[in-house]
C-alpha cells in the first residue's frame, strides 16, 4: 500500500448543504520528491476540525481550497526526507500536509511547520496541544479576558475546543457552563471536565437555561455554534459581556441561508464587545500556549478525549462527523503507524 | 403663558413604527417647588436624539420612558430656584429634564447636572460640546481607538453626530468617509465639513461605493444607523477593522421587526471587532472631551450646524424629523429665551 503510491484526496467540487462523499475524488499518484529547502513527511493523523467546511466552499481567513487540489487539513506526520536544516528524518511534525499519505512542504510555510512536542501521545499533541488547545487558550484568554469569579459559556462544550474552554475558565476561576447536545455530552462536561452545569440544546430550552444558570449574566460567551444560540447568548449577555467568535457551526452549511443576528443591540445596551480571531495568528506565541497546556495537562487539570477514525479512505466520513454531533472529544483519522523510535 | 404654568409633553401610549402626535398628550400643571436639595430649571433648549425613539418603546441602556410621564430629553435649561450648593440661580446647565417648561432634579441625578461652559453659544454647548460631540469623541477615540493613516467611515454623515466623528477622524489624521441621504448632505460633508468622500445612499450602490472610496478595507466603521449599510460596511471592514455601534436609526421604529446581520462572520475572518458603547458611561470624563471639542471648536476645526425649531408644542415633530432625514445638523427646540445676563 504505501511502496511508492501517494494516495490522496482531492476537492472535487464545491459542496453544498451538508458534505458529502461525490465532494471528493481518490486519486493516487507518485510519492513526491522534496525540493532544496523541502520536507517529505508521511501523515500519521489527520485532524478533523469545522473550519475545513468553510475552507471548501468560500476564501474566508485562507483562500478557499481550489477544485482539483487536495484537501486541506491539519496533521502530524513524521519527516521521512530532509532537504532543510530545520528538521530532519524521524522528527513528528505537525503542519496544513492534506488529505494525503505524503506531502513535501517548505518549513517556514506558508503555514509554518511546528515540532511536536516530545514526550507525549500524538493523540495528545492533536486535541490538547494542537490547534485546538490553542484555539481555546488564545481565544478564551486574549480575546475574551477572564477575571476570577466571572461566568463563561462556550456552545459545543463536549467537542474539542470546546472542552478546553471550559477547562481553561475552571483554571482561571471562573464559572464554566456548557451548551451540548444530549444527556451523554451534558453528563460527561459536568462530571468528568468539572463544568459547574451543562445545557442540553436538544431537549431544553436555551434562552431560559442561560437564565437560570447565569443569574448576573454571561461575562464571556465562546461561540463556535452561531445562530440561535448566539442570540440566546447575546439576550443573556452581562454588562461589558464580550462574545468571542470562535466559529458558526451552524451555519457552515449554509452561509448565505443563514438567519442574521437580530439583537446585536445587545452589545450597545450592555456595552459589550464581539470579536472574532484565528487561531493561526498566534503562531508566533505557540510555545507560550504549549507549555501552559502541557503543565496544566501534566497536573490532571486538563483532560482530553480523542475520537479516532482508521484509515485515509474514512477522512470524508470522518470530517462529516463532526457536523452531525457524532464525535466525542477531538475528531482524528489514523492513517499510518509511526515507524520510527523516538 | 409663561406664568405659574409648566407645559409638558407626556408619553401618552408607546409608539409602533413612526413616532405620531398621538403618542404624546399635551398637559399643564404648576410650576414645581424644589425640595431640600433641589434645583429648579426653566428650560431654554431641548435636545433631539435618536435614542430617545428608544427610550419610548424599550428598556435599553436607560430603563423605558413611564406612560404617562413627561418625555425624557436632554435640555439646556436656566436655573431660577436652588436648594442646593451645586448650582445657583442664573447658572445655565445641562441634564435629562425632559419636555417640559420646569423641571426639578437633584444636581447628581440619576443623571447628573452639568453646568454649561461659559462663553459659548447655547446651540454651540448642546451640539459640539453636549452629549453629541461627546458620543462623537467617546465612541471613535476609546472604542474606535484610530490610528493616523486609518480610513473612518461614519453613517448619518451629515447628523449632528456624524458630522462631529468624521471632523475628528480628520484631526486625528484619518480619511474620513460619509455615508448620507442626498446630495445636499454629502456635498455638506465633503465641501464644508473636510470628509475625504461622501456615498449618498439614497442614490448610490453602498457596497460598491464603500469598495471603491476604501480601497484597503474600513478600519472603522461609527455605525448609526444599522441595517443593510452595517452589512455593507462589515463587507469591506480592513483586517483588524473595528464596528462602534452608536445606534441603529433604521432599526428604532420597528427592533422586533429588524433584519439580523448576515455577515457578522466577516468579525472572525477579519479579526474585527464590533463593540457597543453609552456616552452617560463616560459622564466622569466629560471635561477631558469638553476641553479638547472646545479646543477644536475655537481653532476652527470642527464645525458645527444647529437646525432649530421654535416652541414647545413643536417637539414632537422635531423628533419625527430625525428619523425622515429632514434635520440638517443637531436638531434643537427652543422653548425659552435666556432672561439671565451671564
Amino acid at each position: 500500500m504505501q511502496g511508492t503510491t501517494n494516495r490522496q484526496w482531492i476537492l472535487a467540487r464545491r459542496p453544498h448543504g451538508a458534505i458529502e462523499a461525490a465532494d471528493f475524488k481518490w486519486v493516487e499518484s507518485p510519492i513526491p520528491e522534496p525540493a532544496e529547502g523541502e520536507l517529505l513527511v508521511r501523515n500519521l493523523y489527520l485532524s478533523c476540525d469545522p473550519t475545513q467546511r468553510g475552507w471548501m466552499e468560500n476564501d474566508t481567513y485562507l483562500p478557499a481550497i481550489r477544485v482539483g487540489e487536495v484537501m486541506r487539513s491539519f496533521a502530524v506526520g513524521s519527516v521521512v526526507d530532509s532537504r532543510s536544516d530545520a528538521f530532519g528524518p524521524g522528527q513528528l511534525v505537525q503542519g496544513l500536509f492534506g488529505w494525503q499519505d505524503y506531502c513535501t512542504t517548505r518549513p517556514e510555510g506558508p503555514y509554518p511547520v511546528l515540532a511536536v512536542p516530545p514526550g507525549i501521545a500524538i493523540e495528545t499533541a492533536m486535541s490538547v496541544l494542537g490547534n485546538t488547545g490553542m484555539t481555546a487558550y488564545f481565544g478564551l484568554l486574549d480575546v475574551g479576558r477572564p477575571r476570577r469569579g466571572e461566568t463563561v459559556v462556550v456552545s459545543a462544550a463536549a467537542g474539542a475546543t470546546g472542552s478546553i474552554v471550559g477547562q481553561i475558565a475552571k483554571i482561571q476561576g471562573c464559572r464554566a457552563i456548557g451548551i451540548a447536545g444530549g444527556p451523554d455530552k451534558c453528563r460527561y462536561i459536568t462530571s468528568e471536565l468539572g463544568f459547574d452545569a451543562a445545557i442540553d440544546y436538544k431537549s431544553e430550552n436555551v434562552m431560559s437555561r442561560l437564565r437560570a444558570t447565569c443569574p448576573a449574566g454571561i461575562d464571556i460567551y465562546f461561540d463556535n455554534v452561531g445562530g440561535r444560540i448566539l442570540e440566546a447568548a447575546l439576550m443573556n449577555l452581562a454588562f461589558h459581556g464580550r462574545i468571542v467568535l470562535c466559529g458558526a457551526m451552524s451555519a457552515y452549511n449554509d452561509i448565505a441561508g443563514a438567519p442574521g443576528v437580530k439583537n446585536y443591540l445587545k452589545l450597545l445596551i450592555q456595552r459589550g464587545r464581539m470579536e472574532g480571531f484565528v487561531v493561526m495568528d498566534y503562531v508566533a506565541r505557540a510555545f507560550e500556549a504549549v507549555d501552559a497546556l502541557a503543565a496544566w495537562h501534566r497536573e490532571g487539570r486538563l483532560k482530553d478525549r480523542v475520537d479516532v477514525e482508521m484509515g485515509l479512505e474514512n477522512a470524508p466520513a470522518a470530517l462529516g462527523r463532526l457536523f452531525e454531533g457524532k464525535n466525542s472529544g477531538k475528531q482524528l483519522v489514523k492513517i499510518a503507524e509511526d515507524s520510527y523510535t523516538r
